[in-house]
This record gives C-alpha cells, structure tokens and sequence, in this order.
C-alpha cells in the first residue's frame, strides 16, 4: 500500500509572500464598491463619490525591531510612517490612523508615553488623526498595529498594474540606506554586548542610521506629482528593496523592465558604509528595504515635466516581454531581478 | 531637601479604561469630515454623502484565549464577530475586515488554514469582505487584530450619547451565559491537566459554552429596528457586562438610569449554572461579559413598537439624575451599579 503524502507544511515553507497569496488564493469579492481587495498597497472601496484607501501594518518585536537600539519615540513616529507610506504609493492622502498595541505588564507608562509621542508626532507632521484603537497585555514583547485610511478621488488612485511599455520608471530619494543603517545598528550592538563600557562611534554614519530608525514617508512627492500633473501609471513604496519592488509593478502590469546600475540613487554615506562592508552598492539598493521611498512608472511625454522635481532619479522603462526584467550593470551585463526581499523573519 | 515624587507608574496601575483614556487625552480632531473619533464602539468619518465606520480589536493568546479549549476555526469566527458587533452598535452595516496575524514559526499551516475558515465562515454568514492585512512570525504565542468597516447614512448612526431622560433601555437576546461558559471551560481544564483520562462532560453546558466560543453579532436586531422604523437614541454591545455599558451611556448621555433585576433575560441554563457555582445569576449578567448583546435606548413611545421584536427585552429606564445609576432588585433595594468588567487582563 502506498504510503499517503501527508507532509505537514510548516509556516516556515513558505516565502515571504507566500503565506498570506496562499491563504488568500480563494477570495471572490461580490462587493462592487470595492474597487481593489488583497494584492496592492492599500485596499480601495468607494463610498459616494471618493474613495477610501485602507493598509494596515504588524510589528513584532525581535521581529521587525528590536528595542536595544530603538527609541520608543522613533519606533511610534516609523510604524505609523510605515503605513503612510502605504497609502501614498496608492496617490492618496492619508487621513485617519488606528493603533492597537500589546505591552507586556511590565512596561511602565512612561515608556508606552514615549512610543505614543512619536505617533503624535507623526499624525501632527504628516495631518492623520488617531481614530480608535485597542490596547491589551502581552505575555511578552510589545506588538504594534497600525491601520491607515486615506482618501482621494476614483480617477486619481495608482496602482500597481497600470503600467505601460515604455513608461519611464522612477524612483523618489536615495535607495539602500536604511539597510546599512540596520547593519552599523546590528554591529555595534554585539560590540557593546560584548563590553558595555565601549560607546558606539556612530556619528559618521548619521544619515543612513536616522533613515532605518525614522523614514520619512513622501508626501512631498505625491505634492509634486500632482503639481505637475503628472499621474503614475503605476506606484509601489520600496520597503522590500526595489528589485521585488520592480518584479511587483512587472507581475501586476504584465511587462518587464530594464533599470541601469548608473542612474541608481545612491546616497555617498551609503556608498562608502557598503565598500566598508566589501559590499557592491547595488545590493543594499537593489535587495535591501526599508527605504519607503516611492517607485512608480510615468509616460514617456512627462520626462520633462519630471525633471522638474527635485529628488527622483529615472531608472530605466518598462519593455514589452515580461520575461526579461534586469538590472543592466555598469559593464553592460544584462543581470535578471530576483526577488529577495528584506527578511526579517516575516511569514508575509 | 524634599524628595521629588519620581514613582514610575506600571500600565497594571490603570483600571480596564483608564491607559488609553491617559494616552489619547490630549487629542484635539481638526478633520471636520471626522464626526466621532475614539470613544464609541468606532470611529466614525463622512467621505462624500455616506458615513464610514472602523473598529479595532486585539486578541492575544493566554490573555484573550486559551488554545487549549478554544478550537481555532470558533476563535477565527470570534474575532471577525466581536469587531462586526462594534459596527452593528452604531446602526450601522460591516462592510469590510482587515486581519494582521503574528503567529509563531512552530505552528503548521493547517493550524493557520483553521483559523482562517472561521475567518471565512464569519465573513459569509455576515456578507463582509477581507480586504487586507499583514501576517508575521511571533516569537511566542498568537496575536490577531482585526479591523472592521461599516457604513451608514449620517442620519442613522446611533452613539453611546443619545439617551433622553424617560428612554426606555432595552437588550438583545440574554446575558451572562458567555461568563458562566467559560467558568465551566476553565474548570474542565483543570480536571483534564490533573488527569489526562477524564472526559469532560459538557452536553449539559452546550449552549453557554456556545455563547463564549461561537458569539454571533445582532445582525437581525439591527434589520428588525429598520423593520419597525425604530431609530434608538443610544447604542452599544456588550462586551464587558450590562453594568459597565450601561454606565458608559449613562456618562455619554449625561443621565442615570434604573435597570429592574426581574427583567434581566436569562437563558436557563444559565440560571441553572449559576446556581451550581452558588452565584446569584444576576452576577454574570451585570458583571460577566462577552455577551456580544446589543444595549441600547428607545422613545417611550416606541414601546408597543419594539414588543413586536423577538428577543428584545426592556430592562429599565433612563433618568434625569446622573448620580443615580441603580439595578432594583426583586426585593425592591436599589443597587448601585458598579464598572467591574470582564478582566482578562487587558490594560484597556
């Protein structure tokens, strides 16, 4: 008698996407206000005449952050950072926040005060009101999740599938920072855990630590666009690095795409923390994360619109067979994009 | 030199309300789209010429449930049923979920997929929609936060604040069974941990053990009161027991109230369990909780109205004076009523 295959799968056996598509694969929406379900940054569902973005984001703690090197303030400005940046890359306006937040009972107040004010401060920088929330003990570690709610009209929302071949792909900021960051973050905290007495040197990598501990989601791109009237015909946010980023938008859009190792906005403290690690630069931009900076692809006529706007950088465009999606290297080699997002041991 | 009071407060120094109370204080809502924000069952915002409701809940494993008598496709009902109560007790219909999951490595997908059906089933039987969410790696433990949205016209959304002086209060279905269902699963965990033979018997327990596993929002109660053109003046469900909700409307509404311990609907098997626990039922109902029942108020002249309701029982009145908030019981003494709700550790 054959022996039945009853391998039990575990969590683990999935990819980083895998779980939640595989959980999910069955869904059949009826709603017909709802516009996008599950598969983008944000959830869309009209009410009336406008239409509301919904995301929500889960952090763990030892996770997605560890509190050794975090302050509480930066962790309650970034998780809802995080989410802004969610709804964003849909072309729309964040407006409301909730927050639910497992503590461990032996947290004092003062601390869950300091987390609270860096979600102050982010609702006040970025104009999102705190609208409810639930707050619970933990047996252990502190969980935060945010979910964010944006609106803007039905016309104006981008998502990841509409680009077209030979829109010109760009990207807001510099990339690969916030990786680095998390790596001088990493090596100095085995460094002081190995003797408490030897305080971190980290001044000279200011720039990309502050970008891991505080992103800063781009409002002021989504401003610009519409300035210049410029609709994207696609947009993602980078949180998992730009190469799973671009195979996003290429899946979605049914296309591929060529980006160029050149036109890659490298930041030089970046730069230099990667030659310090025997790192090629590219690899933070390309399969690092946590940039929150804005991808998204714009039609050919709008290149001199585009230049017009301060830090974005074009990258490359969009090409017609969805087979060939590469990162072409200074040297000319066509290098083909694997996804190989951030991990931080995230099921999804 | 005096010394300067420094104590650290400990989040276990707050009641079940007060940490988020102390942490959202200060909050001011400039939005004028924003018509209620924390401090109801859920947030309440206009976009366009309809009203959009969201509520949060968090469920943590070992403070909200117990895996070892809590099967995982009731617990993934559960949680979608508790946040789809919060926007029935505004009058209002659930739309959409989002869910985040922190899940340890260690569990099997088949655990997961479970949960998920319960997810699912819940989502059908109540025709709402997942549309997003977030799944993650927990280093101990389960962690579930659902968020809900509902809509309604602005006209129909009923808060905790409506009550009017002589408003007759009213209750859905019966109270204090989930209380006593759980009193009987914690005992039967105990006798199972002491001797892994014994069977436990719970056939005679069905239907309060039902109640706390299985809670089914009031759905029908909210399509009855459209039915009979009964709009109440107040509403909220009840999760922590008849006592704290009715004091949450009395603050709200600014009123007292009398509640008459003759008409507490009581299911008999919860009378019968009380009793063999020597508690007078009227306990659970005022004080247990995770009823999920609908509380709310009506105009006097609504009375012959709300009698053609099924499982709808008014159980007292609202008054003029605020400080008088009284169960009368049979023989006739006035009990204060106090907030002693449902702990299961929360900090909220």
């Amino acid at each position: 008698m054959a022996e039945k295959n009853t391998k039990i799968r575990q969590i683990s056996d999935f990819g980083e996407f895998g779980l939640i598509d595989y959980l999910t694969k069955d869904i059949k929406y009826k709603n017909s206000e709802l516009i996008k379900g599950i598969g983008d940054d944000a959830a869309v569902f009209e009410s009336g005449d406008i239409c509301n973005l919904i995301t929500t984001d889960l952090l763990v703690e030892g996770i997605h952050f560890d509190l050794i090197y975090t302050p509480l303030k930066h962790l309650g400005y970034k998780a809802v950072a995080v989410n802004l940046s969610d709804i964003y890359a849909m072309n729309a306006i964040p407006k409301y926040i909730t927050i639910s937040i497992a503590v461990s009972n032996k947290f004092s107040v003062n601390v869950i005060e300091e987390l609270y004010s860096g979600i102050y401060l982010a609702c006040e920088q970025y104009g999102v009101e705190l609208i409810g929330g639930d707050t619970s003990s933990s047996l252990s570690g502190l969980f935060i999740n945010i979910t964010a709610i944006g609106q803007a009209k039905k016309e104006d929302v981008v998502y990841r599938s509409g680009a077209k071949k030979n829109d010109l792909i760009c990207v807001s900021g510099d990339l690969g920072a916030a990786y680095l960051g998390l790596q001088i973050l990493e090596r100095e905290k085995k460094v002081f855990l190995a003797d408490n007495d030897v305080q971190p040197e980290l001044d000279k990598f200011n720039y990309i630590i502050e970008r891991f501990l505080k992103p800063e989601p781009r409002k002021d791109i989504i401003e610009s666009l519409k300035k210049y009237k410029i609709l994207p015909t696609s947009m993602i946010d980078i949180s998992d690095g730009l190469s799973s980023e671009l195979l996003h938008i290429c899946s979605k859009s049914n296309l591929g795409c060529k980006v160029f190792e050149e036109k890659l906005p490298i930041h030089d403290q970046t730069f230099l923390t990667a030659e310090m690690f025997n790192l090629d630069p590219a690899i933070p931009v390309m399969n690092g994360g946590e940039d929150y900076e804005l991808l998204f692809t714009i039609p050919l006529d709008k290149k001199d619109e585009i230049e017009k706007i301060p830090n974005v950088a074009i990258i490359g465009f969009m090409t017609e067979n969805k087979d060939e999606k590469f990162l072409i290297a200074k040297n000319g080699v066509e290098i083909p994009l694997i996804a190989q997002g951030w991990n931080h041991g995230e099921v999804e």
